[in-house]
């Protein structure tokens, strides 16, 4: 299950070569092979990566200008996804084109819109700021899952795993599992999105600092930390996070750690899953050192999660359809999991000829 | 087709670590992951090794005394399968428990029952005597098959293979195909159990010692030798071998072999299969040497049977349902897998609401 | 797709060890494992690599004259697939048997007769004359691919992709996509095959040498180039080709190249194919140094083909049925997918109980 008329996240902008590079990036979303590569003019293209004459990636031919060469029987495709040329024919057939997505380009995320293009809607994308701010420093990264994107959406949503899968990264005390979190509903730009996402907030006061934040800073008292983060339809997560040491007012000197996080989840197929991330620091709090610091205490952190949901991915395939036992940590990601579906079974009306009842927008 | 009211095999107790270490044992029986420890009083404990709550694997987590943690999002759940403590939760609800299977440990090996608990009867564990006995000495040993377990059976069922599969290790004789050995019935221990395997003795005279003997004690005539096993459900054989010069006594002085086999089969998956087995010698006849030479044979003999049987398999699925040809050497397989299909049956008719007509058991 | 009554290549005849030699031989022809060997008196058999009793192949057994013993539990077969002896039995019964299939050997090439065999013909071998004539050297090829054999058949089909495909080793000119080939009917040799396949002739002149060319003849002048090939059923290509200087008439004195291909594709399964093949230069033009370059450009080219046909046939798994957009460049492939697909049909009627509407010949 997953939306078609939403943002995705394809690639980081870094990932996309300059128009003089040959190379042609390519990456698959809802299992669908997408190209991508910027034009002369810098404007970011996305289409299908699947020549309409015999179906051959056009990934594996070569750019010409602004256009794409098919590798195999040389079938020439402009920015539009426009077939203009097809060798031998002096009337190129006017079916002959690939499709081409909606793309943006928001603080280096590289976006494509997988949905029906008129629904295409920039005030739909997350406000991934620390991506790109002369403000914050950060070190982007990037994991692939072999697991349904959904069951890394539900990680995200429940921070009581951070006591116990990042007990000796980014968690350090089981307070962090003991907290009940504040959740409240993410309103959407439009009326065709009254909802988008769900607010988690979490306040652990007087708990140790993590190891995570040892690593590049050291504190002789307990901390208060704090976890706020929106998590947005199809799977942003956008988080301001960080620590003080117990009792101190926000702008109390002495040490303290603010981190603002933007990772997305794209599905790459039913059961794989794009990963894109990065954990921002104040640019005056801390110099590159730090920056790795964090990034390394990440990917290693992520690695914990991914470890764990491949695991748990393992015992839901024995058994699919077993259910599990809802229990109150569940609260934020059941109330995405309805989100999702509802939403889903909207898009589903659309295109099947007998729509179901469409249920009501939950709170 | 396997039963589920039976003792299977999951392990050597060995592999089980004791309390004080923080391993956790997972193996996966009848496509279920079973979690197995001990508690600090040495009682054996299996759970089914999937949380309750969102499906991770216990194995992951961690042991907190006769507990065990999951890594996930910290259920605790005692040696009962209780959880007895949810993070943030005042009260457990009682329907947060994992399955707890009954277990048994038998001269070194670990059983557990993976159907109806209340039908557990340790008087159906098989006397492996000889896996932990001060007579005999042995190396246990386990393989990994990926193959179903019925295809291994069924060449356990047959030693007409030791003249080809094995004519360099276990054979030597081509008499021993030409054999025609004598199939009974091996009844069980309760009226709810009339039949619980096939007794199978196979006699071959005159025979030159097989290479497998030769490594370890030297025949300059030839011998007289004997297999009499019983191959008990789910999948289990006991066997006494050996071979003395042709036409001695029983008694008589001079070379000879005497050997007791304890093999077990235990379905991992449709596909996958668990193999433990240990071949002993009497303490008296041959030090450690012998103990390492019979094993080696051993390990050599039965990568023999799993290479045949692995292939064998590739052709069996490519069509499955195309028939075998059935032969006068197939008779002891053929009556186990009738008994099998049999009980096989019964427990269908228990599960399922409209009873099929149950066919008598064969004798 | 495949059609069952026609003569597939199984192997070069040197892949088929001697009869004093005990290795057997089998490689899987439409899902079937097939064991070739050769009798004492040279004669090529081919039986199903099954053992009729408990499957296992035969392969994994011994030879034993003109006999096959299978490994397992010793059935003993002769070369008409008979068995001779059962140890134990007496009397063997007469089912006990394994398929035969009709070989051929023709040219170095080893055939075998899929479908009914009353029905095979040697009248419809293919003239593979110069993969073992005394008038052309070549250096015998085989590649694997995991990808079903029609798309390949499709790339043989239409040598437009040799300017893309192949720009480097056997194009060197977007001229041959843009000529339009001459496409022909290749008649049977009787009543019961009144077309076996398609020809396909190519002239392209005033083009400059191809890369491969010029490696083994240096040319100053440009050339005028002709692909002149007949691809018959099942899926046998037969190509006559080669390059002189433009406008020189054929037997005109200074360098040119000829050069004669014998190249067939056996489905192994559905999704995977093996393809034989050679190129042949006349013995007069040129020593073994130009029969190796000429392989070594053939395996790289068709290295090339391998690594697009399989993205080509990833990204048709995932949407198989999505239609492709037929071109003028098709004319060919088209018309040899349609012969198919009529015989294919054919076949289907004569083994099902409600024959379908047969669809005439296409021409």
């Amino acid at each position: 299950m997953w939306l078609r008329n939403c943002w995705y996240v394809i690639a980081w902008d870094h990932e996309i070569s300059s128009a003089d590079s040959p190379d042609l990036f390519t990456r698959t979303v809802l299992d669908e092979p997408v190209l991508v590569y910027r034009t002369q003019a810098g404007e970011m293209v996305a289409l299908e990566d699947r020549c309409c004459h015999r179906h051959a990636p056009l990934s594996v031919g070569r750019r010409e200008g602004d256009a794409v060469r098919c590798g195999y029987h040389g079938l020439k495709f402009d920015a539009q996804g426009r077939c203009i040329e097809a060798p031998g024919l002096a009337v190129v057939p006017p079916k002959a084109c690939v499709k081409r997505y909606p793309v943006a380009v928001k603080n280096r995320w590289v976006f494509v819109w997988m949905g029906e293009p008129e629904q295409a809607d920039t005030a739909l994308l997350p406000d991934n700021f620390s991506c790109d701010s002369p403000d914050w420093r950060n070190r982007p990264g990037y994991l692939h899952y072999d697991t349904p994107y959904l069951l890394i959406c539900d990680n995200l949503l429940d921070f009581s795993h951070l006591s116990y899968v990042h007990e000796k990264s980014l968690g350090g005390s089981t307070r962090i599992a003991q907290a009940r979190p504040e959740i409240e509903s993410v309103p959407g730009p439009s009326a065709a999105w009254p909802q988008i996402g769900i607010q988690v907030s979490r306040h652990v006061n007087d708990v140790p600092a993590p190891p995570f934040y040892q690593r590049f800073r050291r504190f002789d008292t307990h901390l208060d930390r704090w976890f706020v983060y929106q998590f947005l339809l199809p799977g942003t997560l956008l988080m301001h996070s960080g620590g003080r040491p117990t009792g101190a007012a926000p702008d109390a000197p002495g040490p303290s750690v603010r981190l603002h996080s933007c990772q997305t989840l794209t599905p790459e197929s039913a059961n794989t899953t794009h990963y894109f991330f990065q954990q921002s620091h104040p640019v005056g709090e801390g110099d590159e050192s730090v920056t790795e610091s964090i990034y390394n205490s990440l990917i290693g952190a992520f690695n914990e999660d991914r470890d764990m949901i491949t695991a748990q991915h393992r015992n839901i395939q024995r058994q699919p359809d077993r259910p599990m036992l809802p229990l109150a940590m569940d609260a934020a990601l059941i109330q995405f999991r309805r989100l999702l579906e509802v939403r889903w079974r909207a898009e589903q009306t659309v295109l099947s000829p007998a729509p179901l009842s469409q249920p009501a927008i939950s709170a």
